[in-house]
């Protein structure tokens, strides 16, 4: 490999996971500033709420940086099937069509994605483990695997010109796995024995963990008991893409005599795209919900979707009623193999408080015993910065907490490193991590079946919807500017009767009746002006009604003499 | 005490607070069925959030019930002045108006509240702690000091012809509690002797937490050397009720040598009302923010609002930037003398990200030295159990998984035990616990001014407003039935454009203006059919243009010839 040549740099630029948990995107580049060549590594979304994006079905990040350099991309590597680095693929890759590198088990999820997307399966090639290699313009990249709570996540070994870097991708240092490879000390030995790590780009989520991580294989036992001490029907549930996870659990509904039954969709397209790409191996026999409705509840154990509450998942629908024929009873228990990811809680506690309304034993993970994290950990974190000995740590996959803490980490261990966020370009050429630009870093949103920008105002005005409620005004003007008629009002998510009892639309029309009737000529005769004092109008007098301005829309229709 | 007459009962009827934690309401009677006199223990409040409540200001029990019954409700009882058992007074009182009756800290927020809602002062009744006895219809109460996160809570001792009830109220067993009263077994071991209790109603609320709680008075050094080892600004947020805490410390930054400044309205009105019920006693000098100002950082603590990560509060403008020329920089540090409440997990990362960004150290509860609890953990409970003896426990305040575990619990040592939630009338006369109605336990919003119904659909609106946006259209047809101009199209909360790139507001009423022209005389002469057809219309072309089904208005104006 040549030396870096004068000038040519060596950049780093996260648009989405770095200050935030969600939608990786990293971009790197090489090249004379400006003319970089550039591949991106990961491409994953990020999820909605209520309280900021209502309505919105998926948060990508903004690559319109990308778009606008389209002749300098050269290729998009995936490190790993999780939504967060996987799930924008199918939404966003029109945008791009360059191909896509990924492990098998990556790929089989990525083709099955493009494929329900109506785009091309073959953009998305399957690459072996290092020592394979893909060239992508001046970038070497290999795939390293490392444990994590999916099947064939890697890290990647970028060389460069400048120096090797290595991109963890999401990881654990799990020895004993239960399904994919383990992590091995000595491969990254090896690889920074090969050739110095200029740049580690590091996983942050777990830095404020003290202890060192469990391994999966650690779970079986506890499992095995507790479903053995179980009397009813057991109901288990985790993350479907927790492959080693559905493994573990049917393993251990097995031992303890259960017939397994998978519930969800996404738990079915896991253990299909396992065995597809050969990372999963002897799944014990399952059944569907019909047979298992034949299965006496005590012989019976469901694995199911929904461990973070979500509505429409299985575990809600079990905690709700009926579904699939299955329901839970008195005497049953459920398991939580899994953690409540920070702002799922109170999803998560209705479907607790509804399984405890049928009597069924709730077991979570509040002892540690029936779950562990895919994540490093803050000494695993440590380890890995002595194994690896890099000239910098960018830490990444955090909040600002998370990278800033990692940070400190590294510092503490002399290594140089820096808070990089999204939108900040990261010259990485020299001694220490240099901030050279940043760029507007943006978000874009789902939303049924259109990309709408995070700042479009559409989410924001349906928050205020939300808020504040909705009047409709219609006024009907004919050709000399006269009321026809008087103005009509509807409302939408407003109280129908304000103070003193008062239907607050007659309310509202008696006030905008006598504002029409007293406006002049010229107000009338201009649109824009008697739409914005109409809004006015409507504001205050439901401020004065109910104690709320609304949101209003006004419609005037100016009949001419035909 | 006369023995129970023959027909005549004793009940208990939660309004609020048994199956959720807040908006506590609970109803007491004794007579003949259907014609007890009653008695309301608790008036509280619950937080709306933008998944469930949009909008909406305040949630409180649906107090119907009661109201439908006003000439049997004798008096009400406050136990503390936390907002989740005082707060509805000021927005429910005029419907009950009768005298309540409050421990003095208690009785002065309540007046305050009353006072600023322009209600009566004087509802509120100061009462003195036990032997003091409030005799109300045929019961008799007493407060008896317990120790919780704000000063003078109360358990209820409620004499009644049935037999004595014991309503905990919130409570921990904090013998040393820095301000307020001790835990006192003596006073509750006198109680029961003097005459066996009938039944407990008890606060649910960390029957999962597994070890005793712990002493207010544990903080103070950890406080003092957390404090003392920090260089820059130290701010500090906990429950601005917490007046213990406040006064803890507040004099923790004072043995480190700072200048204490209160920051948040909530913050100086609990100073104010500890100072004037006479609760709080030599709490430090503090300073305002202006004088804040001008005293060194390191010299410098500040006592704030906003533990909870409340948007208003002073954290969260600390977080966002300058508050009342106070900011916080690199070095100084933040600490949550608190615990999230599930749910707000949310809003306080929001900060605590803010503050990274600034380079604030961030310090929480995580390892438990800075913080206690404020309610009686599962041995406390326990304890009170075997101190108390009662024939029966009614797990209140806390949601249906603590409620059925509280249950469990008391089961255990032996005693009857129900899950009682809102709405279920209990009749207590027995040997055990025994449902014998069940009522509509909804609850009302308090929304700007007004209180509306949970149940009547504008909330509901405005949730659907938020996850599908809104159309107005307008059509005016003439005195024939025919539309005279097109159908107008106005959207708000949806993306401007659809599927190829058109504008969605054309598409629609392209689509529209065909199928006006096509709708027959006899669809267009009928309002109702019209306004139907035309909102199918346009949930169906947005389907295709946008992939959402949005909320429709439909304004159908008819000219009449005049």
């Amino acid at each position: 490999m040549a030396p870096s040549k004068t000038g040519e740099r060596l950049i780093y630029l996260p648009l989405g996971g770095a200050g935030e948990i969600g939608m990786n995107a990293y971009v790197y580049g090489y090249g004379l500033p400006g003319k970089e060549r550039l591949i991106l590594v990961d491409l994953g979304v990020a999820f909605p709420d209520m309280d900021g994006s209502p309505g919105v079905d998926l948060i990508m990040a903004d690559i319109s940086w990308l778009t606008a350099r389209l002749d300098r991309l050269e290729a998009i590597f995936i490190t790993h099937g999780h939504e967060d680095h996987l799930g924008g693929l199918p939404h966003l890759w029109s945008q791009l069509k360059k191909p896509v590198y990924a492990r098998a088990f990556t790929a089989t999820l990525g083709r099955m994605k493009m494929e329900e997307a109506g785009l091309a399966r073959d953009a998305i090639r399957t690459v072996k483990p290092r020592p394979e290699v893909i060239t992508a313009g001046p970038f070497e990249v290999q795939f390293v695997p490392v444990s994590h709570s999916i099947p064939e996540s890697a890290a990647l070994v970028i060389d460069t010109p400048a120096g090797r870097i290595v991109h963890s991708g999401d990881f654990k240092l799990d020895r004993n796995p239960i399904v994919g490879e383990a992590w091995d000390d000595a491969a990254f030995e090896a690889i920074a024995a090969e050739r110095p790590i200029k740049a580690l780009m590091c996983d942050s989520t777990n830095v404020f963990s003290p202890l060192p991580g469990r391994s999966e294989s650690t779970l079986g036992v506890p499992l095995s008991e507790l479903i053995a001490r179980s009397s009813g029907m057991v109901v288990a549930t985790t993350f479907a893409s927790n492959v080693a996870r559905l493994k573990t659990l049917a393993e251990a509904g097995r031992s303890a005599g259960r017939t397994i039954c998978l519930l969800g969709r996404a738990m079915k397209k896991m253990v299909l795209a396992g065995e597809e790409s050969g990372v999963l191996q002897g799944f014990p026999r399952h059944i569907g919900p019909e047979d298992a409705q034949e299965v006496p509840r005590k012989n019976l154990m469901l694995i199911v979707t929904g461990s973070q509450g979500e509505r429409r998942a299985a575990s809600a629908q079990l905690a709700r009623g009926k579904y699939l024929g299955l329901e839970m009873r008195e005497g049953d228990t459920f398991l939580f193999s899994s953690k409540t990811i920070p702002g799922n809680e109170r999803e998560v506690l209705k479907v607790v408080n509804a399984l405890s309304e049928k009597g069924v034993t709730i077991v979570d993970d509040s002892n540690g015993k029936y779950h562990v994290s895919g994540h490093a950990n803050r000494p695993d974190l440590e380890h890995v910065h002595r194994l690896l000995l890099p000239d910098m740590v960018l830490p990444m996959h955090g909040e600002h907490r998370h990278l800033r803490e990692h940070v400190k980490l590294a510092n503490d261990a002399g290594i140089a490193a820096l808070v990089a966020t999204n939108g900040m370009m990261i010259d990485l050429t020299g001694e220490a991590p240099k901030v050279v630009d940043r760029i507007e870093a943006g978000r874009v949103y789902l939303d049924g079946s259109v990309l709408i920008g995070a700042m479009d105002g559409v989410v924001r005005d349906r928050i205020r919807l939300a808020l504040n409620g909705h009047v409709t005004v219609t006024l009907i003007v004919d050709e000399d500017g006269e009321a026809l008629g008087e103005p009509w009002v509807d409302t939408m998510g407003l109280p129908a009767k304000g103070r003193g009892g008062r239907d607050l639309a007659e309310v509202l029309e008696a006030d905008l009746t006598a504002f029409v009737a007293a406006a002049g000529r010229k107000l009338m005769g201009d649109d824009d002006k008697l739409e914005e004092a109409l809004k006015r109008a409507v504001r205050q007098v439901a401020m004065e009604a109910i104690g709320k301005k609304p949101e209003v829309t006004v419609v005037i229709s100016r009949l001419s003499a035909e």
